[in-house]
Order: structure tokens, then C-alpha cells, then sequence
């Protein structure tokens, strides 16, 4: 980032810069310096710039991802009503682009409006700042970047039902992902057209915004530092709020360093699992777990099958899945060895650190600043990593489906 | 257990000996009170009585249960010689007996003749105390028990290969389990007749120790707290015994509140990994874990099969396979979170404990003793859980196999 985007004398180092950007474009808010001081009017203008590349740039190549795998399996694709062929043309990438980006102004629209109109009247900001304001958060929050002009994220407001629920309702809509809201907006009546994908994405949506809201209002409840500070209403709506943000926006209205261990380890899990696909969200994707979740289910009941939604999942999708859950195990152990090898953190603070890096969700308890540069670095490729890495493996692994032509006598090994 | 388990005036209460004994007969080691000074020698009787059936139960137990699963599936059987049928037989149970009474009672006997001499000739106990002394930690070791008779267990001989090898030795052997033994009894020559489950352990072991005692060594070399305070060869002694240890014996000649972070994690992951199927060793078992790894390297190379040792493995095994692991992370999940709500402990502490009693290792940082009493029941019933929960699973999961009269249409959600 140039000079002139800071506004001390110092300016801001190359490292800074770069973790501040990649956590921009990958849309994860982890920060390093404090965005509301740190930065000039321009770079947070050019942190809004990359935080809606970056969202609208994952969402297309995402929905195009996805759009290359169905045609080229020869699945019936519903993200385009072009005919059928097992090639993407430059008509589907016209298509998506448009599809995404209208989609992203109108959510982004509406959030900015309501959050404006608080901010001019409940706070009596200027309308110029006012708008600023709202469009700036609006853009942070439907692209699930996390981003905030406050340096204790959205604190202040933590008992204001029309700044934190515009906000939630903006993190879910982008978290849902842009096949689901498609989907959506041609058969809004007829749930029976619903693609398995849209079924299987508002389901596990509903069940985890429900559990994680629960847990975290129960859990928070009594504690002085968190929610035990507001009174039955406000706690209400802070705990709805931080059921909300591990997936994966990233905001906080309370603070995370304070918050109990069983809540930063049952928020950790939210963040693993992340949001939609295709959408704003990181994580491993709410589909992923759910087909985890199915195959335990089908073998319990013994069934050859697995299916949900009157639909049986292949077996290749179910290994694709597993893929992706271990490989994103793997990447935050691996990564949270490193950050203990380099810095004197405890286990509890760097884990989380690396579940929000990978998950692009941007919560911490506050050691993000506090790393050497060695850690930050594996911070920011953990961004890159978990901000494309699922999206493409998943791709690379479906379009890698092959037949053999012999199959080898099966082998049992005893297993538990 | 009787009151005149103990030595003390002040007797056992009940939630005492009920951990004991779930700890000796699930072989995992954990204690709330200190071995050596609460129990008279007739407790410490009871203990090593509980160890020694608790192993051999067990390995009887998961042996005829792979026997029955491979019968039922028209498999070939190697554990005994009997001909085909598919209903396991009263002379399948006294052979399959027999042969884990038979393995046991030699590797104990070995073990127990190696550390007795070592206590007699090395450290002057005179020849009855020395051969007990030998007698205990062999079934301790070999059962993977870690339970021993000094308050520190085996830290007063951190630096005597004499005692350290044996030891590692016996819990390696128990590790392995029945069914590798009885193929390595009938053809060692012969590496080409292993079956696929034989070579898949043995592989994965060696692996695993290797991976384990390299990471620990290089990790731990220079802190003043565990290895830092040995010279060089008793650190490398050290840094051995601390990689086969949590796999799944938990013995310890350094005391792990004192090891470093990145340390206690590679071991929680050693621990929940555990070693071969129907031992006394606990974990997922090694050969769940290589079926998980070995679903990635297929993925990642596009095969349409899952294969390794010349053998197809079938996409049953690896949901069943993935089902254990996640029901394992499930259940080692849910006690932390319950464990961080009664207790005051940290979660770095608390998942370790219930790693270590899930995989009934009996590592601990030193926090059991601590831990309320909820916590101690807790902790309870996740070292029965941890014992018999794979197992039975797994086997009540292959037996239920059956097919379907009728399939559904293939779905598939995005996943990534
Ligand atoms: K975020
Ligand atoms: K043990």
C-alpha cells in the first residue's frame, strides 16, 4: 500500500501492508494495525475496494467452479439457463458476473440504507459520514470481511438491534452463497424445485445459526466480562450476534479475549465449518460437514446408501468431502505448531488465531498484533490458503474423476 | 474396592476406586490418587489383576468380533485355521483364547525377567521386591496400562535404556495387537502371505514411532523443563520413550506439565491416533488412519479406487472408517466443552486429559486429581467409551452392511 495510505509519519511496513491486504481480499479481517487510526480516508477506501474484489472475485470463480464440474459430470446445472454443453463459455461468465454482482449491490444496498439512516439519526453522524459509514460496513459485512472503522470492531453497538441486525442479516445473506440465492430468486414458491444444494445450504444454515446463538447466550450468560454486562434484552441480541459472526464474518460486539473457553472452543468449531458455497463465507462449508454428518447417520442405520433430500450422495462426493474436512485439519494443526514453534502464545489463543485465519473469519483474542513476522506470514498464507484452497481442491478433485480399467480384490483391513 | 485396598486411615471413597478401577481395567492409567503411597500392596494386586484382564478381555473381545465380521462377510479369515462357516464357534473362542493368553503371558514374562534383573542388579532391591517390581510394569507395559509404582512413574529412570527399552519394547508388542502377532507367528518368513492388515499396522506403526520420537526429540532438545536437563544420549533415550508413549501406553520418565506446547499437541494427535486394532493399545486405531490418508492420496491422484498393499479398499470400510474417527473427535469435543464448564482449567489442560483418557493413554499434565468430581465421571465414562465404543462399533457397522431394493437419483451439493 502506498504512504499516503496511513496517517502517522511512520507510514506502514511492507509486512503490514501485505497482511492487511490478503486479509482484505480474502475477505477474513484479521488485522495487525488498527484500521479506524492506522489507516488515511484512502486506504480505507482501498481496503473497501479489495474487500469487494475479493468478494465478488471468489463468488464468480466459485459459482464458475461449480458451474465447469455439474456441466462436465453431466449434471443438470441450474446456475445458468443456457443449453447444456460440458464446456463454460464466455456467455456463462457474462452470466454469473452479472448474477453476482447485482446480487451483491442490492444486499449491499439495503444493509447500507438501514445502517446510514441509524448512524444520521441514532447517533446524529453527518449524512455524508452517515453514509460512509453504512456503505463501508455494509460492504465489510455482506462480504463477510469483518472490517470495522471502530477499534473494537462493532463494541459500541452491542445493544443496538439496528446496527447488529442489519449486520447479521447481511453475514447470513452473503454466507448462503450465490447458487442458493439464485436458486432462490427464480423458485422462491416452489421449495420442491430447490436443488439438493439449496436444501442441504438452508438447512445446515438454520441448524447452526439456532446452535450457535443457544450455546453462546447460555454459555455467556452469567459472565461479567461478556454478556453478564447487559441487561436480559442486550444479552439477547449480543448472543444472537456472536452465534452469527463465527461464520464467518468476523465482527464482535463483545470481546473475544474475554469470552469463556468453552465458547472460544465451541465458536471455533462454528468457524471450521464456515458458510455456503460459493458465497462470502470461508471454512470447509457447511455441505462438507453435513455429508460428514450424513455418512455417520447412513452407517448407523446400516444403510448401503447415503441419501438426504430424496437424493443418494456418490461415494466420490463423500471421499471429495473427507478430503477437504482433513486437509483443513490438517492445515490448522500444522499451521498452529508453527505459530507455537515462533511465538510464546498458549495453545487456546494461537488455535483460535489459525481456525479464523483458515476460516477467513478474522475473530481473535487479540495476539494478532502481538506475533512476530514469521507468524503473521503463516497467518497470511493460511488466508490465501483457506480463502481458495477448499474452492479449487473441490473443483480439481471432481474434474479429476476418472474410471480405471481394472479394479484390484478388495482388502479389509480390521479397523477401531 | 475393600477398605483394606488402602493404606491410609481415611480408606478410598467410592468415586476413588470406581476411576481406579475404570482406569485399570480400560488400561488407560490415569489416576486421582498416587499409585505408589494410597494403595496397600493387596490394592496394588487388585490393580495389576484389573490390568491384566482388562487386556486380555480386550484383545479376546476385538479378535472375535474381526472374526465374526470377516466370517459374516465371506472374507478370508487368518486368525484361526477352522473351516469356513459364517457363525463364530465355542472352538473359535477357546482358540482365539488361547492364543491371547499365550502371547501375552510370553512377552509379559520376557519384559518382566529384563526390568527385574535391571531392579536387582542396578538398583540393590532385593530379589522378591525386583521380580515384583518386574512383574508389575511388564503387564502394565505390555497392556499398555501405565500404571506405575513410583509417585513420578518411570521418571526416576529417564536416563537407564535398561528399563526404558524393555518397557517401550512391551508396549510396542501390546500395541500391535493379536491378530499381527498371530500372522507374524505363522509366516514371518514369509512377508508376501501378511495380510493387508498386518502389513497396513506394521507400516503405520513404524511410521508413527518414527514421526513421534523425532518430533518430541528435536522439540523438546533444549528445553531445561524435559530433555534440556539430560546430556545428549539421554535425550535421545528420552525423546524415544516420550514417541512410543502416547501410543498408547502413558508412561512418563519427564514430566509433561513440563513440555512445550507444540509437544502436547503432537501428542494429543499421537494419542487419539492410537495403535493397531484388537491390542491393548486405544485410539482410532493406526489402520482408521491410514484408511483416511490413504481416501486423500486417492483423491489427489484422481483414482476412482481407494487402494494401498495391492488391495482395493472398499467404500463401506471408509465410511465406517470415517465414522469412527469423527464420532471419536465428537466425543473428545463434547468432554472438553463439558470438562471446561465444571473445572477451572484451561482448554490447552483439559483437552490433553480428554485425549488421554478417550484414547485410555493416561498422559495427563497433572490436572486429574483437580478435576470435581463430575469431571472425574466424566472422564469415567470417556475411558469406557474409548475402549469399547470403537470396537463394538465398528463391528455393529459391518455386521448391519446390508443392501437395498431400491436406489435414488444421485445428488450433488458444492462442497469446498
Ligand atoms: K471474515
Ligand atoms: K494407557
Amino acid at each position: 500500500m502506498l504512504p499516503l495510505s496511513s496517517t502517522g509519519p511512520g507510514g506502514t511496513s511492507l509486512l503490514t501492508a501485505l497482511f492487511t491486504s490478503t486479509s482484505a481480499v480474502c475477505v477474513t479481517g484479521l488485522v495487525v494495525v488498527d484500521t479506524s487510526t492506522h489507516w488515511s480516508a484512502f486506504g480505507e477506501g482501498v481496503i473497501l475496494v479489495l474487500i469487494q474484489l475479493g468478494g465478488l472475485g471468489i463468488m464468480t470463480f466459485a459459482s464458475l467452479l461449480g458451474l465447469l464440474v455439474w456441466r462436465r459430470l453431466g449434471l443438470r446445472s441450474r446456475l445458468t439457463a443456457a443449453a447444456e454443453t460440458k464446456a463454460v463459455g464466455l456467455g456463462d461468465v457474462r452470466s454469473v458476473v452479472r448474477g453476482v454482482v447485482i446480487t451483491s449491490l442490492v444486499f449491499e444496498a439495503i444493509t447500507a440504507a438501514l445502517l446510514a439512516a441509524r448512524f444520521a439519526l441514532g447517533y446524529d453522524e453527518p449524512w455524508d459520514r452517515a453514509a460512509y459509514l453504512g456503505l463501508f460496513h455494509a460492504v465489510s459485512a455482506f462480504n463477510n470481511a469483518g472490517f470495522a472503522l471502530w477499534s473494537d470492531s462493532l463494541t459500541p453497538f452491542v445493544t443496538d438491534p439496528y446496527i447488529c441486525l442489519p449486520v447479521a442479516f447481511a453475514v447470513i445473506a452473503g454466507g448462503l452463497g450465490f447458487p442458493v440465492w439464485l436458486e432462490l430468486h427464480k423458485h422462491v414458491r416452489q421449495p420442491r424445485r430447490w436443488s439438493m444444494h439449496t436444501q442441504m445450504t438452508l438447512a445446515a444454515t438454520a441448524g447452526l445459526l439456532v446452535a450457535g446463538a443457544v450455546f453462546v447466550t447460555a454459555n455467556e450468560w452469567s459472565n461479567p466480562g461478556t454478556l453478564g454486562a447487559l441487561d436480559p434484552p442486550g444479552r439477547l441480541l449480543a448472543g444472537f450476534f456472536h452465534g452469527v459472526m463465527p461464520r464467518t464474518a468476523g465482527f464482535n460486539s463483545v470481546d473475544y479475549g474475554a469470552m469463556r473457553d468453552g465458547t472460544l472452543l465451541a465458536t471455533e468449531i462454528l468457524m471450521f465449518i464456515g458458510g455456503g458455497s460459493a458465497g462470502t463465507a470461508g471454512g470447509i462449508k457447511v455441505t462438507t460437514f453435513v455429508l460428514l454428518f450424513l455418512v455417520i447417520w447412513a452407517e448407523v442405520r446400516g444403510d448401503r446408501d447415503v441419501e438426504a433430500f430424496e437424493r443418494r450422495i456418490g461415494d466420490r462426493t463423500i471421499r471429495q468431502a473427507l478430503t477437504i474436512a482433513l486437509l483443513g485439519v490438517a492445515a490448522v494443526v500444522a499451521s498452529t505448531l508453527v505459530l507455537l514453534e515462533v511465538s510464546e502464545q498458549t495453545t487456546e489463543a494461537v488455535l483460535f488465531e489459525a481456525v479464523s485465519a483458515f476460516a477467513t473469519v478474522g475473530l481473535s483474542t487479540g495476539i494478532t498484533a502481538d506475533l512476530p513476522a514469521s507468524g503473521q506470514l503463516v497467518l497470511t498464507a493460511l488466508m490465501f490458503l483457506g480463502r481458495l484452497g477448499p474452492i479449487t481442491l473441490v473443483s480439481a478433485l471432481a474434474l479429476r474423476e476418472r474410471p480405471t480399467l481394472h479394479r484390484l480384490p478388495e482388502g479389509r483391513p480390521i479397523i477401531g
